[in-house]
């Protein structure tokens, strides 16, 4: 290492203090770590500052030395957004404070390190809805939340993380802070700078704090499953269920036959609540907007018609907290059942709600043509038409000859989705995994106001060099 | 003019056709009138294109010339965004067509130039929402709407315009297009280019078509006027009814009793709705998302212990149509109403929800002290925090003398709002008008952020120069 680097690093510790810096070795592990095992991360220091003022004292010294800086938050991504190849990673997660919770204003100030879940429940205390809700909830922070414009299963309802900020704060790739931390639905002072590191994973400066909105909480949610002959069904369903039932449709989730199979068989406890097998799935969840409404009948409206017509097969409703919470755990499953059957390749896009039926159609096709037994496991959001298109390996098939192939059979699904007018990047962002795929892809203007964008908030390319975009 | 110039103009007239410019002169008023006639606008030449490309081969032009080009929409705006001092006026409103409506993915695609009103009556005959609804609407184009981030009175249950914007097209400052017109309701593909166009009042770019959401139509509405002591009341009332009634709560608008006194003077056929005056009314909407809710009960819920209690002191429910458009006449004819009382200091301040009493009794006190006679008719939107505090001159004084002292009005209440964490322009947009407040109030980082991010956009500053920031 040069000798001014040293000197940085050096300073960079004196800043944050004995608490605030981890050198790589055992104690990294948890910043090291890379969700799908695709990236090795190589930072020369861990830095975990306590106050936005740190971060800003530690960027200041990266830009004036030109050290790379990795910003991470739960280290919970799954396209390699928070691997460093060298520099300090700049992790948020001793800034978890709750600043303050406002139930008039139906908002909270947090720190970026806040886990997700912690502020859904500091929501839930005061009887308030902090609607996003994933997989992660429990270790994802929301700093890398909204860096990475977090999806999850209400964005149908309450739309993705991007639509959940009033305020921000960030540090610049300077050094500057921008304090844009307020709590008003209505701003219109010029340019909405916020929006800038929305989803900019950490590329255009490093988030620090925000203001997020909060909703009234649900009166009541009911939820079901029902069972049905294919995904076109499906969307015909879907599309009732809005026309019916209107924004109560809280949300409506795809379940394949295959992935329900692989997680009665791995998961403890898990079971099909049919007795006949059914192709397709759906998870529906309806919340109630005030006291007195009836969900059950609101949800019969549409169920009873539907079944009388063929258009689904049988329907479970949930008559207990217990019954929903199992339901949820057959969806929330789907991942960590698909592990235990070797290798898969996955692909997060999106097209058009219409789309979907055409697009399983589709990329099935494509996909069976190059590898016949693979195993398709197509499951997730109906409602945003987004949908993780995840490839589980040939039964008894080598894992890596599989996965080997990871680059081929995305190109095959990418090429579609595109073609359809969708994203190959729905709601887990670019990271370093789909950089190839944004030169690609993205058209030349697109990727030219990214650069520029990029060049010039960042000129050093200090800030999470090597995503998203390369200069 | 110089000859390049006038060449260039020439140039343009030849590439949009006779059907697509105006000279200065008498057919050019409806492109120079200024809402407020605060401002004289002058431009050169008036450019109708009639498609993107049209557009786009326009400011390539410009460009070249450096030719500074206004871009206007419906001209509704109340800040003198759309006034040329030189250069073209380039006006989308040849471009008017609807492109395609997507039932299924609840989606319509428009050109820039199209009526907000015939955006609202297209989702409407497919049994959709367009939920974007302010005073303007029959006239307001949607490219304007978008490019000032426009507000209105269901902002409370669907957000601004940028919320409600899936895909963009826009023409960049150098002649480029961008086509960003994705229908998807995920996709996290690298910046989101679409939110640099979105408020930014044509200074980065011209925006020439959008894809924006549309939601289910409400099965059923109710509408009540309700009336009571004060805003602290209204405001403890609009906590409740969100509480109790949540996302139902679609409108709640704030009426003081001058506007009441105002609009019953002013505008045939209003009435004041109750037999006894009260200092304030509030208008609330509730909405159902599904067939079989009861919203009369739901409202009697929150009203019966309000009542009760002494929180409200009288209350009308509308139970025809008839009703309800009248209860929204009483709100929406308050500006009209205003004009006939002679000169008006205005005001678009936002702060957090909780604070409205509290700026209310501090604003008026400093108005008060200055102006004794001084007649305020603050009203708007509670649940956004967004209060269009007005102030009528005293009875029989000289308009213009009264108007003289604008400036020092506006810095009373500004310096106010911004202590309080609020904002001096809360869905009006800055345009020329507070261009000056920006410079005051904004932090110096921001401002050097929107002046660097309009330098890199539009090098040579002819999109809608003097607008927002100055370079």
């Amino acid at each position: 290492m040069a000798p001014t680097k040293t000197a940085a690093l050096d300073t960079i510790k004196a800043i944050v203090g004995p608490r605030g810096w981890v050198a790589p070795g055992d104690d990294a592990a948890p910043f090291v770590r890379e969700e799908r095992g695709l990236y090795t991360s190589t930072p020369e220091l861990i830095v975990l500052p306590a106050t936005t003022e740190e971060v800003a004292r530690v960027v200041a010294i990266c830009a004036e030395e030109a050290i790379a800086i990795t910003p991470q938050s739960g280290n919970t991504g799954l396209v390699g957004g928070a691997v460093a190849e060298d520099g300090i990673v700049l992790s948020t997660r001793r800034m978890d404070a709750i600043l303050d919770l406002n139930a008039q204003n139906a908002t909270i100030s947090v720190q970026a390190g806040c886990i997700l879940a912690d502020i859904q429940a500091a929501a839930q205390r005061a009887g308030l809805l902090f609607p996003l809700s994933l997989a992660a909830e429990g270790s994802c922070r929301i700093g890398g939340n909204l860096s990475t414009n977090a999806g999850g299963v209400q964005v149908l309802r309450y739309g993705n993380a991007r639509d959940l900020v009033l305020g921000l704060e960030a540090v610049l790739a300077d050094g500057r802070i921008w304090n844009g931390m307020t709590a008003l639905r209505k701003d219109n002072t010029g340019y909405d700078l916020k929006q800038l590191f929305i989803g900019a994973e950490g590329t255009l400066g490093i988030i620090t704090g925000a203001v997020l909105k909060l909703f009234p909480a649900p009166k009541d949610r009911v939820c079901a499953m029902i069972a049905m002959d294919s995904p076109r069904q499906a969307l015909e369903l879907y599309v009732r269920a809005r026309e019916r039932l209107g924004d109560s449709v809280t949300a409506f989730e795809m379940i394949p036959r295959l992935a329900m199979t692989f997680v009665c068989r791995h998961i403890p406890g898990a079971r099909d609540p049919f007795i006949a097998p059914y192709p397709t799935y759906i998870l529906i969840e309806l919340s109630a907007a005030h006291v007195g409404e009836s969900l059950q009948d609101a949800l019969q409206d549409l169920l009873a018609p539907a079944l009388e017509k063929g258009l689904v097969g049988d329907a479970v409703v949930a008559v207990s907290e217990a019954q929903t919470q199992n339901l949820w755990r057959l969806r929330e499953s789907i991942s960590e059942a698909q592990k235990h059957e070797g290798g898969s390749i996955k692909h997060d896009i999106s097209v058009a709600v219409s789309h979907i039926p055409e697009f399983l159609d589709r990329a099935g096709a494509l996909v069976k043509k190059a590898i016949p037994d693979a195993r398709i496991c197509a499951f997730g959001h109906i409602g945003d038409g987004n949908i993780h298109f995840n490839i589980s390996q040939p039964e008894g098939a080598d894992k890596d000859e599989f996965l080997s192939r990871w680059g081929e059979i995305n190109r095959l699904v990418h090429d579609l989705v595109v073609d359809m007018g969708g994203s190959f990047s729905a709601e887990h962002g670019i990271g370093k995994l789909k950089v190839g795929e944004m030169e690609r892809y993205v058209s030349d203007v697109a990727l030219d106001m990214m650069r520029t964008l990029k060049r010039t908030l960042d000129p050093k390319n200090i800030m999470n060099p090597g995503k998203i975009v390369r200069p």
